[in-house]
């Protein structure tokens, strides 16, 4: 879709300064931009020599950095005016009421207006679709589920039965929601499992990446709150809350009935014990390790297993690269202390 | 399927006390309880208000616990008989022979009695799939596989050709058996892949969580013993024997030609190097990291990378959180024993 | 495929002892040889009884080691030829041109010869497939796609639209190339999604695990260079690049723009921050962390979290397991240079 820069800096909420009949097609990379590319330059990058590099048509730049002759839209928070530019030049899609004849949709679904059913997606028994949603090939979605506006399923994901979704949830190929936790009991012969029948509750605006599994609670609910992003390869388990624009990196797991509050921010491959709570705003650095019950306060950062607050983890990780000077001095202090006791015997003995 | 409340004492061996005619449909957490609901209060926790809390038809309470005047299953060990009683209430679905039009099963397939086939299944040739057998939409079952009697597949999981399944298994959406190990040797211009043409065997009554991938052997035979409970994306590598009833928690990886023995219980997030051995019955804190070649004893503790038995790990992590006092004091005594050092030279040279 | 040993030996360059007209099919371990089977000894290993355990048609063996007496093919890097026989024993697959009716190939893909397409297959419009593919049951191919020659998708692998492979790719089942990458900024109020449009490139001959996600670049590439090989659960961010060569052991994450050059050597767990860049023939332990923006030198072996060069984190490591004997030497100098201490005081007075 292509605006003209006028419009588009309009859209944005922007001054331009140049040519704002120009049509903008696209967003791109530097590398890559043509002439109807806008581009980007952050307000923490050195000015670039733009008219030598860039081929693109506009730049969306912070006025200290306004490259002069350049077609340029004027932003103060250039990232994130360059992403929601992208959002204008190519909008999310939208479903238009496409269903492959391969699809096996129960007649017992109830399947809203302009819903796209991609080849081989399956619908159980009961399930609703509400109206806009993409499915694509071979989703799965089980007995009783309800998707809600807008949302878009991508190759292969799997809802089990009684799975919630509400709007504009975007699942990407491989995630499987609704999956049975993971408890059992031993009798002391046998692994007993423990019910596996609560929830999950998806809300609205989440986005979650390829190949992530997210349990149902086991009594009780699993629920990602509203606006939540999730990456790849990431496990949520049984009775999990996450709250409100929690970001969450790939392979990081999440142990059976932990919490974590609004707006946290959780790097990649983070473990969590179960029972955890980590309060709202809090960030937690890649590979921490937090522990079963821990409470990991809000707004401040947190790195290392088992985690702590990143000052005391930086301090701490320095001083193991000191050890061998540790292990030095205290050995010469060893040797000094000897020799004074030497000195100080032969004193006494003097005196 | 619904219960009387003796009847459902009866078949846990427990007393109760009440009304036993009452009749319990469903285990609900306390939340979500109603008058058909049965709950449960663990030992360990402090007795509560269960009048003003509960709506719940039966309590599943030990003794000590016992609230008056509500209808209870008594048990030493009510989490254990809860799960027991779930099972129960809710017995494990049992395939019925249906066979949806869309999949595809090789004539040369041999399928038992009462086997569900779900939409776009695919069997391959010379598979067998033995009686009571549910398999989800869009299993994937290679040429030659054997799956036992009462096996459960959730949707798109994938077994690769020749894979052999016992009685009772239970493979979540996602899962990957079989697929070619990692092995190659670099020959100084290309890495040349070392065969993976071995089998893979999961036992009886195994359960593993939605996209865990187990390879094949590379040559031998990878093994998963009966019992044993695989949480989400756990890694099995090639050749590697898991014992009965060992449990692994989501997102553990275990290196090629590893041996975990019997009962071990396995945290989240573990790494094992290749050729390692745990012993049967040791307890593997999450996050851990067992060396190549390491043999970790029975019967204990173990945590941090590399593994440590655990009052050791929590000890030296005690000691590294005070590392900063330990630089403090070893600089407190630099000071004093130059100090010591300049008096006594004083006193010698005094003398 | 049967070969003679003599036939095995002259197309592996190799020397053979023994009867060179026996027939060999296979390669097997030593304790399912047979007397068409090929086995091989490690230099490494001790010489073992080979008369007594093995039914082994031939042995793939050093000079050194060689067993008097059995028909042996002699090399001096066994378990790399004994590979190369592997694949002369199974050669690769290829595909025959079949394809099966369930498969939904859009009229706008282009396929090339002897390309196999398997049960539930679907290829997008405008996607191209070049000659001998084997496309298993279950592989979805997104719109623009390009495929070359020989590739092998096994079930369920989904490609987002425009991914490109090159030639020979294996791609496990369950991979998912192309998904977004994870990017979002926060406006205050919601995490706005950056957008995620770039391109992703596999080359010729890489090898790619279970489950295994790979997102395309945000702008820009993703790009994984031709032999290199990756195993299962394994996340790849968006613009990641990998070199030639490169071995990537399972469930490592590998963020936003890190590039890891040719033939580096990494082992599973391993977490790369963004904008890190691993020069070409490292080596980097199984758990390890690598910082955003760190710069791994090449040629040498590296551990921890953050990385070290291996020889100083095993002294790290092994300081850090004698963290109590240092804590006891100062409290146990603290004691002494008190009494020092006391005595010197003493002396003085007395002098």
């Amino acid at each position: 879709m292509e605006y003209t820069i006028s419009l588009l800096a309009s859209a944005l909420g922007c001054p331009f300064t140049g040519d704002g009949s120009r049509a903008i097609a696209r967003v791109s990379s530097w590398q890559d931009a043509d002439e109807k590319s806008l581009v980007f330059l952050e307000k923490s990058e050195r000015p670039v020599d733009v008219s030598a590099t860039a081929r693109a048509g506009c730049i969306l730049v912070p006025q200290v950095l306004l490259p002069p002759g350049r077609d340029s839209i004027i932003s103060e928070t250039p990232k994130l005016d360059f992403a929601r530019a992208a959002a204008l030049l190519a909008p999310r899609p939208q479903g238009k009421g496409a269903r492959h004849p391969s699809a096996i949709v129960s007649p017992g679904a109830r399947i809203g207006e302009k819903v796209d059913i991609g080849p081989q997606v399956v619908i159980g028994d009961g399930a609703r679709i509400d109206s806009g949603c993409i499915l694509h090939a071979g989703a799965i979605i089980g007995e009783g589920c309800v998707i809600g506006h807008g949302c878009i399923l991508y190759p292969r994901t799997v809802l089990y039965p009684g799975a919630v979704l509400g709007d504009r949830v975007i699942l990407h190929a491989g995630v499987v929601i609704g999956g049975d936790g993971f408890g059992y009991i031993f009798d002391g012969r046998t692994q007993v499992k423990f019910p596996q029948a609560g929830r999950i509750i998806i809300e609205d605006d989440v986005e979650i990446g390829c190949n992530t599994t997210v349990d149902r609670g086991s009594l009780g609910t699993t629920r990602i709150a509203a606006g939540a992003k999730i990456d790849n390869l990431v496990q949520v388990a049984h009775n999990v809350e996450i709250g409100r624009g929690v970001v969450i990196a790939a392979q990081t797991g999440i142990s059976g009935s932990t919490v974590i509050e609004e707006f946290a921010v959780i790097g990649g491959q983070v473990g969590f014990g179960d029972h955890a709570r980590v309060q709202a705003g809090a960030v937690i650095g890649s590979k921490a390790g937090i522990l079963p019950g821990k409470i990991v306060r809000g707004g401040e950062v947190y790195w290392g297993v088992p985690v702590r607050p990143l000052r005391e983890y930086k301090r701490l990780n320095a001083l193991f690269g000191r050890l061998p000077e540790m292990k030095q001095e205290l050995d010469r202090l060893k040797a000094i202390t000897a020799s004074l006791q030497d000195t100080i015997d032969k004193l006494e003995r003097r005196g």
